[in-house]
Order: C-alpha cells, then structure tokens, then sequence
C-alpha cells in the first residue's frame, strides 16, 4: 500500500522550495515545475536530507502536460496512490503597465498560469485525494498562494488582480464544495516582499522586513494538519513592518 | 462636432434593454450582443421613442469583431467620436456541476466572456472616452454588472465565481489607474433574481421579490451622473426580501 | 392627514445642511443637533427657500434627549407623524492617538455618539417609519454615514475605528431586518475629504479632490428614491484623486 | 528574572480552558473569569499536569477591577514580569431580539464586554509585552476572539454584530500600531458551534460538525510562534460541514 504524497507545483526557488522541504518532512513529495533547471538541484536537496522526491517538468498550463504528470505519478508511486497535500504555488505574472498599452495577447498571457494552471492542477490532484487513504493522517488538502492583489486591484495591474481574484475565487468555491467531503482547501495572502534570491538587497534598512520563505512552508503545514472540525480557509502572512 | 454616445455590451432583453432605453434618453446608443435577433427590436423600440440607437451583432471575445465594431462606430458617428458611457453588461456563463466533472474546455469557455469580453470592450471604449469632449456633461463612465458571485465563490460554481471576481479586480484596478484621470469606473453587484421575461414565474408568491431592470438601469445612470469629486465606485443592487 | 418627514441628526454646518436642504425639497424636515447656533442659520435657509424646517437641540447620545425630541416632533407635526427618511450624520470623534496614552473616559467617550445615539437615533426614527404612510411615495429610509474606518482599522485609531465598523455593523443588521418589511436601512462610505469651511485649504492643489457634500446628500436621495425591488445596502463616494 | 507569563481572559470552560492549557504547556499562565467558581478547577487542572497557573476573578469592564488584576499578577510574578502573550476571548453577549423591543440598557450592557473589556485588557497586557524580554522566543501576541459576526451583521443581532465588528476594528488597529514595533495582534473568526458541555447534544447527527477548542488553542498557539517577518493578523475556523 503506498505512501500518501504531497505535490507541489511552482517548486521553483524561494517559496516553492521551502514549501517542498517542509512537506518532504512527511511525505514522498512530487515537484512540479517548467523545468529540469529548477527542479534538480531541489530533488538532490531534498533526497540528500533523506526525503523522497521527484521532479516534474511541466506546462501546468497544458491539461495533456498535467495528464502525463499524474501518469508518471501513478508509474512512480501506484495506481493506488493518494495525494495528501497539493499546493498551487504558480506565480502570477505581474507586470505593471498602462491598461491601454496592453495588448490581448499580454493580458490572456498572463491570465494563463492562474485560470488554465489552477484548473488543470486542481482537478488533477482533487481527483487523486481520498479522505480514507491508509496513512493518512490529515485530512487532505489543497492550498492556493495569494496576494495582496487577491483583495485589491492595484492601478495598471487589471490582469494581475484578475489573477489573483480569480485563484481567490476558485479556492472559495472548492472549499465549498469539497469541505463536506473531508478535503480541506485553503487560500494563503502572501502580503508583502518574499525573502528570497531574487529579493537580495530589498528593503535591507529594515531588519526581518521581508516574509520568511520557510514560514510560509510553516503555515501551510499548519493548514494541512487542522483536523476537520477546524479548517482554517484563509489566513494572511505579512511582515510586521508592512503597511496594510 | 458629434455628440458623445453610450455604447452597451449584452443588450439583450431584460437589464442590458433596460440599460440602453435608459441612457437614450439623453445620448445616441451603440448596442452590443451576439445577434441582430436581440437588437433589432430594442433599436426599433428606441427609435420609436424618439431616441437614436443603432444595433452591431459582435462577439466580444474576438478582438477583431470588437475592432470592426469600433471602426463600424467611428463611420457612423465619426473618428472623432468619443463615449460618454459603456456598460459591460455581458452575462457570465452560469452552471452550478461537480468539479471533477467540469471539462478544461466548459471552464475555460464560461470565462471567455468574463475575462476576454471584458478587456476587448474596456480596453476600446476607454480608449474612446475623453474628459472634455464636446457635450460631455458628466464624467465618462464605464460601468461593470456584477453577481452575488463578484463576493463569494459558491459550490460548484468555480468557473462563474472566478468570472465575477475577476470583473470585480478588473474593474478596481481600472478605477485606480483611470479615476485620476477624470474617468469613472465602477462596478454593480447585483444580487438578487432580475424581472425578466426568464424568470417569469419565479418567486411569485412574494411580490416585488425580483430587481426591477429599470432600477438597474437607473442606478447605473446615476452613477454616470455622479461628477469626479464624488465616485461611487461600488454599490449592490438587492430586492428588500433577499437573504444576504 | 400629516406629510411624512424627514429627520437628519448631525445636521450641522456641511455634510449635514447638504442633506438637510436636498430632503427638505420634498418633505417638512426636522434638524437634530447639540446647539441652536448651528440649528437656526439651516432652520432660516430652508424656511427661506420655501421649505419647511424645525431645529431640536439635542444629546444623541441620551436617550431621555431623544424621546423628548420625538415629543416635540409629534407635537409640531400631529402624533400620527410619520417619517419618510431618517438620516444618522452624527460625526465619530476622529483622534490619533497612541493606544498607550488613550484614558478609558476618552476612548469610551469617543465611541458614545456612534454607539448609544446611533441606537436611540434608530431606534426612534424606525419606529415612526411606515410603509403605507400616506404620502410616502418612497420605502422608508434610515441612512447611516460611514467613513474609510468602516472597512479599515487605522494606527492609532481604534476608537475611531470601532465606531464606524459599529455603525456598518449596525446598518447591516437593521437592512437585514427591516429590509423584509419594505424599510430600507443603508450605509455609506464616505472615503476622502468632504469640501467644507473646516477643510478650506486642503489639497487646494488638486482641483475638485474633495467630496462635494451636495453629492453626498444627492446619493442619499437616490438611495431614498430605490423602491424595495432595487435596494442598495451600501455605497461609496469618493473623489477621483483618491489613493483607495 | 522572571519568565515572561500568558494571560487568558474569559478563561472558563470550553475554549478558554483549551487555550490555557496549551498556553500552560510554555508560560505560567494568568486565568481570568467573573468567578473564582469557573477559575478553580481549571487551575488545578493545569497545575496537577505540571504546568503553572494563577486564576483571578476580575470583571474586565472595570478599569479598577483590571488594575487590581495586573497588580497581583506583578506582586505574584514580579515588577519586571513581561506578557509574551495575552487573548481576549470573553463571550459578547449573544441574544436575537427584535431591534424595537431591546432597551438601551440592554443593547448597551451587551456591548460592555467588547467595548471597555477588550480596552482595558488590551491596554493592560500591552503595556506589558516586551519584544526583548528574556526568555521571550516569541515575538509577544495579542489575539482576540471573533466570530461570524465579525464580518456579517445578522438581523435581530444589532448589539452582537456590533461587538463583533467593533473587536475586529481594534485588532485592525493595534495590529497596524503595534506590528511595527515586533508586536503581533491578531483576530481569529471562530465561525461555527465550538463543541463544549453546554452544545453537547447540538448537531450530532454529523460527526466532527462543531469546532474542536483544543484545535482553537493549537491555531492560537501556532500564532504565537510566528516570527515577525510572517504575522498572520486574521483566520477563520470553521467546521468541514458548516454552511458560509
């Protein structure tokens, strides 16, 4: 009988990674990403530190790409297999640009990863989750990464907040509707500046002012283990010098 | 020197007819919808009354039938044209069904309109709207309808939640970047069942249940009439006997 | 048979005359206020406009001031006395403050008027509301006037804060239940700074970036106007260079 | 050097007890309830378990009553005692009753727990608080109850939804005064029926259908630990089968 797993997509650096980590404290973790480049040097990490994981690179965008993702699952771990958690970590494109200058092709483009992405993964993973799978302790889940832009749309940002809402919306939905069924889905507002490598040398004056990747990781663990008579559907995480 | 005009997307009966007889009382409407079948007799019914109106059949989804809707518009009122109002009237595809039994394809098809629809007519009627045209009395206004769904995404309606939260974001982020510049933008959340010839029959044991579209259609024009020091960029339109 | 009324608490120099004079083109007013010097020059303006106007000085915030104001009403006006509108304008003590420093008599003392004279101006005005008053062409309306703290709790401002989150958490649960009797119960946001003699000055910079109070009390007529198909529980008015 | 202690008002049975235990399992604990009858057993509770706890009986609406509280706690524990963390969970007043028959003195008792409660206690425990105490891991919490009247105004429910509202605004605030200071506030939505002795016998056709106190604790107790580069300020909690 195999081992529930944990997949992740968007397990690129920073956030991703840390959350990988985290569940690979557990579980055999599937590691969903655009490509090889990201994805090896996190797989070797994680083997290295005695979890189990796999990398996968994939168009979360293309639902043949997501098919032949849960068929390497199933080749990998069972047809059998079960997903304990899942976690939608896929960047939004953000760009800010005047809304006139944007052509259509910019917009839909960047609509893709959280309206094709979210569906795709979603659908694929909820339909691996059992609430009565054999090692599984917590109840099976589903988080979704937000933003700020999850609750505001910010000026030349039409297609971010779309994004963003959009993901919001789908996370609320399926709470509603997989909730009674056992599966707990959540939405997480990352609210402020990421403390990854991208983000060296931001906001350096203030010490701790940018959000700890690995707490983040943290949060989400928490999320995953609420039983359910006390799931948690949307918490926010923000530094304590933000201004909100 | 042409007058400004108002052009309606989703001029079908019911609110979007409500909508356009409405803002004919004072500018010469463009009406917007898939076929001439729904405007032929709202452009005859307009004319009749006294008013000018003319009817496109467009599918808002395709940029190029927006684009030739626009050119159609500047033939018939000029190249120097400009919108004193558009309404994005289009509804949302509505179908409450099982996630895990949604196809890519259904989901991705009930956005079109929502997402695409959405940024093809904001993204051309903006671009039309001048702070001081000619005749221009009140601020140009774009106008978003919103659901009950703008605020919370229900069971099984992921697809129809992610389109109303995704206006909603839209129509937030254009207020920000087009406020400033004298344009208003707002969003309407209508929550309730309309009185339309569909829902004949509805609810009928409690009378005056339904929204009236002719409120609707008010309530929009007032928000039109509102000048730039005071922008009313979100209100919800609700039958006093609706549970919220 | 008497006309119905409309009663306006806060009806000082402002927002509070705005209202009172756009009310009193239709129906006999009555101006609450804490002293005559504000009171008179309105009563005068109004009467002098051909309105009818009465002024009551009185202490919201007791309820034997408000039931002797009620007294006055009745007696001026006939003891079947109805009321059309009823308007809670009444301002919440704005002072930031360190949390630390703030003595228990400031900080209660800062809550009293959104707190106990919201509940007797409620309380009193409802139930004079009838909906088959003769005469009253619209639902009987309550208005509630709110402020950016209504959604947001601002530094140093928790007083402040929970007044007018109190006052929309009042509105919300009066529309609720008075909404299925025909009375409309509704709250407005008034987000950005109001154009009066306090705020000559500010931001003289920016044409027109302040709220015109005539535009605050002509959204509070046309909330009045919605018949009960078509409420609007809540809106927002701010100017068009406001950060939100 | 005294260790830095917990402080738990509304501390009787059900969900206060819950939280003190968990927070008993790190900190000397002060329990504070109306009555030493509903202080009594928890504290031996938590003292034959190992841990360290004081109960004092104190009515948190009397700023007297309050100082009496915290001087006893500084003769018990020291004049340098620092507070690492401090939760607000006293009950508002739960009563549906028809808007025009509560009494003044009823709507205004109900909000007294909530209004002049939570000022003094918030007041009292954060002047306390010290982020560089010895022994402090954490970074000090102050987190206040909520419920689902904290973001909906329920009829009949004026004076609770109040309460709830206004609680939320103060976490708002001093969340946004004190965060920058390495202060963590925050506000848990408690949105179902918590499973205590006084709802057994609610709700027991559906297994696991009402909110598990210890796992209110463990949600209180995971935000606490929280470092200050990721503060949750708000979550829900909410039972899998409930309807929102």
């Amino acid at each position: 009988m195999s081992k529930p797993i944990a997949i992740i997509a968007g397990a690129g650096p920073g956030t991703g990674s840390a959350i990988a980590r985290r569940f690979a404290q557990i579980y055999p973790v599937v590691l969903l990403a655009r490509s090889n480049s990201s994805l090896d040097p996190l797989v070797k990490d994680i083997t290295q530190s005695g979890g189990s994981a796999i990398g996968i690179p994939i168009d979360v965008t293309s639902p043949n790409s997501m098919t032949s993702a849960i068929e390497e699952i199933k080749k990998k771990f069972g047809p059998e297999t079960s997903v304990a958690a899942s976690i939608y970590n896929v960047a939004s494109k953000f760009s800010r640009k005047p809304f006139l200058e944007t052509s259509a092709d910019e917009f839909l483009g960047s609509l893709e990863p959280s309206i094709k992405g979210a569906f795709n993964f979603a659908q694929a993973t909820l339909s691996l989750m059992r609430v009565d799978a054999e090692g599984g302790k917590y109840p099976p889940t589903l988080i979704f990464t937000g933003a700020t832009a999850s609750l505001k749309g910010g000026s030349g940002l039409s297609g971010f907040a779309m994004s963003k809402f959009g993901i919001r919306a789908m996370s609320q939905s399926l709470a509603r509707e997989f909730g009674p069924k056992g599966i707990h889905v959540s939405h997480a507002i990352i609210d402020g500046i990421i403390d990854t490598e991208k983000t060296k040398g931001f906001m350096e004056d203030i010490p701790d002012s940018k959000i700890d990747p690995d707490w983040i990781a943290e949060s989400y663990w928490f999320l995953h283990t609420q039983p359910r008579t006390s799931f948690t559907h949307e918490l926010d995480l923000r530094p304590y010098s933000e201004t909100w």
